[in-house]
């Protein structure tokens, strides 16, 4: 059994020039993680036409699905809605049912529906909207991209509405035992037990906090049981008092 | 005049699973900007060497410096440099001068040189070593591509260390201003001013906080004096009271 694999692209200069910090990507994996998507790849790029092109190309062959994230606004910077329709080589235009959507909710707002914000109805031909309940705007799936806003609060509505009407895998579990040792110490003794138990995965992640230097072990699988038979053992090989946590 | 560019990958199963929250990003991110180094791209990809490879043979060719992050450490899931040494076609091994490095610093700190450490002294033929103040383990720079470790302490230390000694640009200047407006009431008067100005960059952020939709503009240019009259500009066009901040 293979779990769907998806890849995000974040469209933002902001993130790049070090103004912003990204945080939709953290959102998206931890959803993705629930249901059973393995998030394989992310990529931050620039407010750029042929970056964009280029990356939702060469993820969109390459992983089930592709997640977006920046640029459909209504300012001379949002370039997504366009760069996308050009990568699918599909005609964009200002659609009416994404402008029904728009102009009912400025309605109920009391919103003036001005050229600007009509922009924000241009979406690719053959895609399907994806509602925004924050401001309106929507976000559009074509084939399997989805292509959606850069504001937390409404990619986190626009994620939630999706994912749910998507192929699922196998909840990935995992469990995460803290040793206050240096990777160094455990290496080897870790390798052994991760190579007699190919159907998990072990992860090793030294960390440095409060002048120790440690390690956190992560099992990772489809079985919660086998999971935490296997961390037992990791603990009792490192004869160490572990504090656990679950995902 | 053109600054160099840049980019990042970072490799981390940990990252993509929505465990944890990578900061190398934004770090390296901040430090650039002050250098006058445009960050072009960043890649988050999992612990798997078809992908390190394949990210780091695109990367070197597109921009002038990469920077990656993670797997360097002892454990079995650390295969950055290997990895890296396929890309570049080189052989790698245990060097005299990584395990001189490695026994110098766990003698002075009473740590036993096992052979899962000796692993970290495995360095691509014709890389030069980053020392590591931190837990000793160096990481190195082969042509344009500085492979540093994943703990953010010890990446921090590196990207300080490295990132004097490379080519740095003009540093980039910005000034944001915060609009009490959603972007769709500004985006036509922006997108004239910024057409107006075409040596600087003009990006539009929209927020959503307290309730209110609004947009923080930011112009960016090597000239602090232009962006600053240019944002005062941008706030009398929009005859809102804007808390500047200068980043």
């Amino acid at each position: 059994m293979k779990n769907p694999t998806a890849a995000m692209i974040v469209i933002g200069d902001e993130i790049l020039s070090g103004r912003t910090r990204d945080i939709n990507m953290h959102y998206l994996a931890k959803e993705l993680v629930k249901v059973g998507i393995s998030l394989k790849e992310v990529r931050i790029i620039s407010d750029d036409q042929g970056e964009i092109i280029l990356s939702t190309n060469e993820l969109r062959e390459k992983f089930n699905y592709v997640f977006t994230s920046g640029g459909i606004g209504p300012t001379h910077d949002d370039i997504t809605a366009d760069s996308i329709a050009k990568a699918f080589k599909v005609k964009i235009g200002v659609r009416s049912d994404a402008k029904k959507m728009l102009s009912e909710y400025y309605e109920r707002n009391g919103i003036n529906l001005n050229s600007s914000r009509i922009r924000m109805a241009r979406i690719p031909e053959g895609a399907e909207l994806i509602e925004n309940p924050i401001s309106g705007a929507p976000g559009f799936k074509i084939e399997n991209v989805f292509v959606m806003a850069g504001v937390p609060s409404i990619f986190q509505s626009m994620v939630d509405l999706t994912i749910t009407n998507i192929k699922h895998g196998a909840p990935i579990k995992s469990k995460s035992i803290i040793i206050k040792l240096p990777e160094g110490e455990i290496a080897d003794k870790l390798k052994k037990i991760a190579s007699k138990n190919p159907e998990v995965n072990f992860g090793s992640y030294p960390f440095f906090r409060d002048g120790i230097l440690g390690t956190d072990i992560v099992i990772r699988g489809y079985e919660l049981k086998v999971i935490e038979d296997l961390a037992q053992k990791v603990e009792e090989a490192f004869k160490v008092i572990a504090e656990n946590k679950n995902e």
